[in-house]
């Protein structure tokens, strides 16, 4: 393994894993490095770029921390997300499609009581939410657990808010004994992705934009179904033709319906695939 | 831009770099998206092994600071350096070889006089070092600048030791009128990069020994000419064929003479490639 050139470079890495114990982790890092070689190769990456590239990985990873996922935009803006979940979430037809699950859910966020304002002061306009969670042959899943998180009217996570201490538009519902659901929250409106980092640096050197169109996050369980991450999308929504992470799926876009007294209201039921 | 599945995701994100101003990024960006994606599919990367992606990312962040670079140690180990500088440097027979840079270079070295002792206290058995600095066609590069910098007995780079304040075992030298320069320093011995964060994790992983042979690196600089990055190695050194790194080439190779005393002397010359 020496006098290596751009010619077997590659070869002598990936023999660097023979003596691997995990057979799919040298599936994985042999792929890897072969992919990245290609690239590398195939644009004749400059020492300069190179760096660049160092430089920004850092500062993804230094504006990274307990609140703030770069990495995972990153992945978003890259479609690698939408790429991975639409490989994994291969679901039968009738069930509720995945999407991406976004850098903004929080574990341990408070369960609630049907019927609870999950807002808990989150600036924005009532909008009370209902629906069923079914399995794929319409019985309902009672008990089925749904954690909910979402933006408020100034397009920000409660995470976001400095010194905010308590959950703000996120909670945890379990649904009745007919796998129904309901709570009280605020309406969501589009939002841009946090944008005042090197993820931002990239969109706008790209001529992209940071907006999603609005949306709710859901993560809905229940023993013995498939878990599903998944947004539901307001309809007429602006972005919802160019999400910046590319999550827009049409089986999840619903009318969320003004009422005479100016709140909305948006019905949504969920089919779960059973378990593997 | 609805409806993303694994089939259309790739072209969707090529497609939001439409409106990208530098026709270089859009190229980088393009290829690196459909490598990247490439990959994903190639494994079919599951959605537990993404995010463990995703945190491997965060903690080679996390841990890199202003005397560590874990984003560069993970390009080296990886064989990326070694293929970018490679890629860059094909220079004319003759011309001394490039190799990978490492994370351990700092900017703003001292300044020693020819004859100095740039070990200035770090441990190890005197080493003195010699040579000259020439083009290609023989001439010497009288005033060449020599950026050189070196692990200690422990196998630990200044930068490496907590506390430490002065620079020890690095300098820059500049070559007398006939390109010569000479300096007293340490031996070098075969180090373990550093292996208690993600990079080593990932060695440890794929059966790899995190060790390098030998070497003292320099940057050699001239008006008119090429900056050359390399190292030079000690012929015999342990972990030559199997450099943790990638960065070993004979040429670069030279014997490490021990005299009487104990001590070492090295002679090495430099050749540099004219500017383009
Ligand atoms: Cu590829
Ligand atoms: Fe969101
Ligand atoms: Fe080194």
């Amino acid at each position: 393994m020496r006098n290596l050139n751009q010619d077997n470079i590659t070869q002598a890495v990936i023999a660097s894993f023979a003596n691997t114990t995990d057979p799919r982790l040298k599936q994985i890092m042999t792929s890897l490095v072969q992919h990245l070689h290609a690239f590398a190769r195939e644009v004749k990456l400059t020492e300069e770029e190179w760096f660049q590239g160092i430089e920004f990985l850092t500062r993804t990873g230094h504006i990274t921390n307990d609140k703030r996922q770069e990495f995972i935009l990153l992945s978003d803006t890259l479609g690698l997300s939408t790429l991975t979940v639409a490989m994994n979430n291969d679901k039968p037809a009738g069930c509720t499609e995945a999407t991406v699950f976004g850098p903004f859910h929080v574990k341990g966020a408070p369960h609630y009581e049907l019927g609870a304002d999950i807002a808990n002061g989150a600036k924005g306009t009532l909008c009370r939410v209902r629906g069923q969670v079914r399995g794929i042959n319409g019985e309902p899943v009672p008990g089925a657990q749904l954690d909910v998180w979402q933006s408020d009217e100034d397009g920000l996570y409660d995470v976001q808010h400095e010194g905010l201490e308590q959950a703000q538009a996120r909670g945890i519902l379990t649904a009745d004994s007919e796998g129904r659901y309901h709570f009280r929250s605020i309406v969501a409106v589009p939002y841009a992705i946090p944008h005042d980092g090197p993820v931002g640096a990239m969109l706008e050197a790209t001529g992209r934009h940071p907006w999603r169109p609005a949306h709710l996050h859901f993560m809905v369980t229940a023993p013995g179904y498939e878990t599903l991450i998944t947004h539901v999308f307001r309809d007429h929504s602006d972005y919802l033709d160019s999400d910046a992470v590319f999550g827009v799926r049409q089986s999840l876009v619903c009318d969320w319906v003004q009422q005479p007294d100016g709140s909305y209201q948006m019905e949504y039921d969920f089919v779960l695939n059973p378990a593997k």
